[in-house]
């Protein structure tokens, strides 16, 4: 099914047909954006012809195709190099970086793209490709801010939750990385949870519910967390961290006496353990960022 | 103040008075149920009997004082020892223990109890002291069912969410190693993330929206995770555990170069690497489970 371009949309490219790049590229032709596509692996693009997107022939191609270009692959780092050939068709456009990466890495591809007279967007994606473009999808914007101005409008055909934040293009590197940690370190602690219920016959759906309403109890924890953070202090309110890695012993007996791996629990107790050591044993758990703050030389 | 006791109230006994046990005798007080004390440490049930407790001056006399007996001090594998003298008084009662521990212990105590007559339930309190004798405190309850049906209503003063589960006293503590692991590596994954904002500048405040949205976000994933989990297949909807893994190697790179510790990306990363190396790379990232599942020795 062709859908309609509308005449008053913004042009745009997409270049990287991924999950999530594919799902971008949907989203703009939802709204009605001329859309520009490439991949390196051709055949990705084929669904997306057929809703009405153009396939360019090279990525100087798709860059050339319009005023805004939206580049979505695997690795933040891999970006400069496949858009270098393309380099003296980028003068004056917006290029907009939604790979993952380091933000030394945005900050190496914002100063590229400076090289080469475009402006630059840093992007984190916080969602999965099947939120993008609905009110789900949270998406983060640093780096210029004269070109998210010109081009909010498209880039919230992406998600309902478009911001911008600073113009230093490492900000958005940087939530996403934290944000990943908090994810994989919630899903892990979810994982070793369900192991331990499972391997006593408790179903995992079982445990879901239980489990969904504790990370919901976390979310709520974390603007007091944070308000700690910032203020250098913390003072315990529910728990002391010394009553926490008591506790933490006994998730490694029960793992160990259950047959699931002690490796989660005994990485837990060992960081707690040493913020006890250092005196942290009477505060409350955020005292705990101090071990993540401390390099490992520092200490 | 001096609280009014309903003679309808079952009289209850409040064994450990810790800055949870305290909140659990003030729920039953508030609730009017004639309430006894008794605490290692005499002084600290101070305030409770200014508000109507009764301070029992032995633990037998705190256990002969009613026929519900709740327990709640540190380590659940120091109630057998504390309540081993007042034996002879426990035929016949009911004895809820809400202290942490391992699954084993709790199977230890619930065998000990019935040596001496005792009903046992082996409760898990998935909340604070605060939260208790609200609607946020989720409190779940394993082991002799009649007991449960007798004291519902009574247990009930201690939060809306009080749940019976099987007769296994066991899943108690099971389900509470499982939350605790669940929210002590989801603070630590916000703890890390904050550590790496606020390097760059970022106040862990501005990061506490983010986070909590992000926190919620993994929340909605948990029910079909589980259902992946049941199932013994994990299909990839969103992003492959080798990408996560790719990314993760990033999260090391990014706390390096802004000065945090990288010993949690590098302990998730491990994980993660041994799980791509087993072949689970184009897996989604439920596929880890695997990893927590074999211990140590079985690898
Ligand atoms: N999926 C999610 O839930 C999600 C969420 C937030 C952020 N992200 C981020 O979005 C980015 C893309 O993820 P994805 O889910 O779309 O991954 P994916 O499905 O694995 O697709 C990877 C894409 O990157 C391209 N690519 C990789 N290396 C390349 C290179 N050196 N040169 C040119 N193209 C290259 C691939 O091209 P080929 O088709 O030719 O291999 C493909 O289009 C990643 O940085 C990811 O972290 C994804
Ligand atoms: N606080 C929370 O947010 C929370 C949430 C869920 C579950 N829990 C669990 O609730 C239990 C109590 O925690 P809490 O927060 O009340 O801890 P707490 O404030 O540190 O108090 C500990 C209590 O245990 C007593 N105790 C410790 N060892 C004892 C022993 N060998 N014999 C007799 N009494 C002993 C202490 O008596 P003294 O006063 O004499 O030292 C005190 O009453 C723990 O298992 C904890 O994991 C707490």
């Amino acid at each position: 099914m062709t859908r309609h371009h509308d005449t008053d949309r913004t042009p745009v490219t997409v270049i990287g047909l991924g999950r999530m790049g594919r799902a971008l590229a949907e989203a703009f032709l939802r709204d009605g954006h001329p859309t520009t596509v490439w991949n390196r692996t051709a055949a990705k693009a084929e669904p997306l012809v057929a809703s009405g997107a153009t396939l360019a022939g090279s990525v100087a191609d798709a860059v050339a195709a319009g005023p805004l270009v939206v580049v979505c692959i695997t690795d933040s780092d891999a970006v400069r190099e496949l858009l270098d050939p393309a380099g003296g068709v980028l003068g004056g456009r917006v290029l907009v970086n939604l790979s993952t990466g380091t933000s030394q890495a945005a900050r190496a591809t914002a100063e590229w793209a400076a090289g080469w007279g475009a402006a630059y967007l840093d992007g984190a994606i916080m969602g999965t490709p099947a939120a993008i473009g609905t009110a789900d999808a949270f998406l983060l914007y640093n780096g210029s801010r004269p070109a998210f101005d010109e081009h909010e409008a498209a880039l919230r055909s992406l998600g309902a939750g478009t911001a911008y934040l600073a113009e230093d293009p490492a900000l958005s590197a940087l939530h996403e990385m934290a944000v990943l940690s908090l994810m994989w370190n919630t899903m892990n602690g979810f994982l070793h949870g369900a192991a331990l219920l499972t391997r006593a016959g408790v179903d995992a759906t079982t445990f879901a519910p239980v489990a969904k309403a504790s990370i919901e109890t976390v979310a709520g924890w974390v603007s007091g967390y944070a308000r700690q953070i910032d203020s250098g202090a913390y003072p315990v309110d529910d728990i002391t961290l010394g009553a926490h890695a008591v506790a933490m012993r006994h998730l490694i007996d029960e793992s160990a006496a259950v047959g699931v791996s002690t490796e989660l629990p005994r990485f837990l107790a060992s960081l707690a353990d040493r913020a006890v050591n250092a005196g942290r044993g009477d505060d409350g758990y955020v005292a705990m960022i101090e071990q993540f703050r401390t390099p490992e030389e520092k200490r």
